[in-house]
């Protein structure tokens, strides 16, 4: 049997992408050793069942002790006091890195802590789901998926490789940007459509309370498709929105001016502009399948879900 | 064999719900003969070749004679003149219902126009996909969605029973309410979550095209979700907007209401206002999936199908 990649893997925080990574580590055997750091008992105990690591502990001091691979995978609120507890029992030569939707205000965090001799490579894997917590994760939730990785100035090029290489065999695919970069793209294709999400179920439940008038029950004709982002984990998201401030504030700015003149075009009874923009919007949809990002079927494949009697909607 | 509940259906336009019902009707045995009319002689030919009816002809006014139901499935800025064209063929007795998702502007164009004897009862069956054209129909479509009639004052209580059980052998379930009610309904659950899915890829694309920010590449962290309702049919989506107008504005108001309060929110870091909203959200997508309103897989099943082999992603 080939050595694993590495000798021991610490996991700090094991939510839905730590306990992804505990998975996917296990099936390819990217680790000799898997240690896994909780704060929460509860969830220490569920990630015992489920058989995820090697070790289990409250303490991330502990578990990050004698690893070359540590990945912090909590909210990017939360990121400064993880660094704070693990910095002292850091190796000479381990790689550390995260998984936050955040870049610079990780780094803002985690830098300053950070021992000599130790690589810290902040990254983040485009991937999800709405759900949460160690059972929800799954193994095959970073394949060909993007993993960003945004190295800071005088990064070691081995270990960004290594760091790579790790990635590469959890199945994604890496870009390298500046955090600068990172923010703006994620403020728009994930922090924009989740902030949009949430607002849009808090407008319609504000009415159903006042109104009854059955959203719930009439869901499907469109409005289903945004719970599942609003559905997405509160606290996470609330430090998103707090840690990348400045370019979803921009983003909402920019979606409200668009918003106000479609609301125009709508009071105006603008028809030809309505139709060239909802005609532009559907070629979209065609590149985004084009380039593999989502499953060309109807629905979301729901239908074919339930032509398959898999699950009953 | 039993006789079929209607010796001759006409269905006039046959589009994504029209080439549905053709299925459903087909698979159903509800109709002695199916005659079709569109006035496109492309779509046509391709219904013909699909062998969705037993006749077909671009002249709404031939499909309808001598038929005992007459399905108007055209968008909804289309309904009066589709009224004008077929009320000298209708026959005494038949009755008559489109398949809008607006209401009070389809029975605008098309009561006055109906001849008596004739029972027009409106209805909108809640059911869609984002693709278009009788290539995209199939017969589930309606299987445990709500469909919606809008009787009007003095409809024929056994005709309402007759078109509501025609819609049950489709699979639906039916409620019925006045045209006011329905357009506050969808205007939330639908048109609402359509506009601001169009508005959410415009301002994308205009960054895209600004600054090469790699929308489509990183679509698969949120933007994707979106991007399916904004590839619905522009035709059906510019009506709608023109013709449930007052409804929308109102929710397009209460929506930017509610989103300058919590871009506000983010301004001023206030965490615990993000973390209560991002909370309450979240039992919303868990009322829909009791309700049956949506599937209880993460991320719409697309993951479960990408397990399945069945496609590439």
């Amino acid at each position: 049997m080939s050595k694993p990649m590495f000798e021991k893997i610490a996991l700090v925080g094991i939510g839905l992408i730590g306990s992804s990574l505990a998975r996917v580590i296990c099936r390819e055997g990217l680790a000799g050793h898997i240690s896994i750091a909780t704060r929460s008992p509860e969830t220490l105990k569920r990630t015992q069942e489920l058989k995820l690591g090697d070790h289990y502990t409250t303490d991330a001091n502990e578990a990050v002790r004698g690893a070359d691979l540590v990945i912090v995978s909590v909210p990017v609120g939360a990121c400064g006091a993880a660094a704070e507890e693990i910095a002292p029992a850091l190796k000479k030569g381990v790689i550390l890195t995260d998984v936050g939707s955040t870049k610079a205000s990780v780094i803002a965090q985690m830098q300053p802590l950070v021992p000599e001799g130790v690589h810290f490579i902040p990254g983040h894997p485009l991937a999800g789901t709405e759900k949460s917590g160690p059972d929800a994760g799954f193994a095959e939730l970073f394949e060909n998926r993007r993993c960003i990785l945004t190295p800071l100035e005088g990064t070691d090029p081995a270990a960004l490789e290594k760091l790579s290489e790790f990635w590469r065999r959890c199945g994604s695919n890496i870009d390298t940007m500046d955090p600068q970069r990172h923010h703006m793209t994620l403020a728009i294709v994930s922090h924009l459509p989740h902030i949009i999400s949430y607002n849009m179920i808090r407008t319609a439940d504000d009415l159903e309370t006042v109104t009854k008038c059955k959203v719930i029950k009439y869901s499907a004709s469109g409005f289903r498709d945004f719970t599942r982002l609003a559905a997405s984990d509160p606290t996470m998201w609330r430090d998103v929105c707090l840690h990348n401030r400045d370019a979803i504030l921009e983003m909402l700015a920019r979606f409200s001016e668009d918003l106000a003149s479609l609301q125009r075009a709508i009071r105006w009874g603008e028809g030809d502009k309505l139709f060239d923009l909802f005609t532009r919007t559907r070629a979209i949809r065609r590149s985004i399948i084009e380039a593999g990002q989502d499953v060309d079927v109807p629905d979301f494949g729901r239908q074919a879900l339930r032509n398959l009697h898999l699950m009953q909607e």
